[in-house]
């Protein structure tokens, strides 16, 4: 039987909840920017708010790739028919170590992120209840530490499309056309 | 000759430029409960910013540990007169694997993370310039990363002296007083 070629972890996508528009508009691009640059496809935004996924749409015109910012209306009903392992991060869940296996194991992720108040529902309706440190966090933090753990270093051919690239340098920026 | 016990990894310092006081309360909050989260042993805030430090200090006081916030008027000064290795993280710089060894062998490091405006002098007094992904990123997601592959998981006895403590669960939220 011929081995399947290698793959480069799940499928991920995120959900973030909570997001509050107008309040948070800072924290959340950081979320999304943390998503695109560390793998994830996409980022469903509850409440949905378009300054956001304009400010993504504007990123991926200029440095490539296919994430994308989705609204999201009714966040039980898209992590009930998600298909495929969710995963709620959450100082109070299980710490990740033990989950890594099943979640590589995984053909498509969903990890959910709330903010500082997190509908007592989603503890049951998530697979998994994860933890990265059973500390005061931040959802930026865990879903970076949990998508460099799923995902690996990200590499410049999962952004296809850029306009321009970096040129990774000991020092200072260099920036030049995409070819 | 006897080895010595095994350590867990660097000592690590955070050195946070470009804080906006009064416009950006939530994201360097976020920025140093991750750094306390995994396993940092301070932060320097340039510019000094009183209301970050008792946010963090109320944090220290319910869930230990001995992570503390200190005021940074002068951040050059800070950088040269680090006694280990200084890393700045940026998208510009050369990628996170290549670093990880010589960090990993550091006995103190120092993570410098700047906001949207970098003082260019920083790319010249830092040791390292590097990326944890060529694309545009948050500070928050970069600096976790780096925590993280320096120290892993964070554990319970590394923050000692909490008032509670997280019990982690699969469901819910378990928490205890601390014995």
């Amino acid at each position: 039987m011929p081995r399947r070629p290698r793959r480069r972890g799940p499928d991920i996508e995120v959900l973030r909840l909570g997001h509050r528009p107008g309040r948070d508009p800072r924290l959340t691009t950081h979320l999304a920017l943390a998503a695109r640059a560390l793998g994830a496809r996409r980022l469903w935004l509850h409440p949905p708010d378009p300054s956001i996924r304009e400010r993504l749409d504007a990123v991926r015109a200029r440095w490539g790739g296919t994430f994308e910012v989705l609204p999201c209306e009714d966040w039980k009903a898209r992590v009930r028919a998600f298909d495929g392992t969710t995963v709620h991060l959450t100082m109070y869940g299980r710490p990740l170590p033990a989950a890594l296996p099943r979640l590589r194991r995984a053909r498509r992720v969903l990890a959910v992120v709330g903010g500082a108040k997190v509908p007592p529902d989603l503890y049951g309706l998530a697979e998994l209840n994860v933890a990265v440190g059973a500390q005061p966090h931040s959802e930026v933090a865990a879903l970076a530490v949990l998508l460099h753990e799923l995902h690996g270093p990200p590499r410049a051919r999962e952004f296809p499309g850029a306009r321009q690239v970096i040129r990774p340098s000991a020092r200072g920026k260099k920036v030049e056309a995409a070819r």
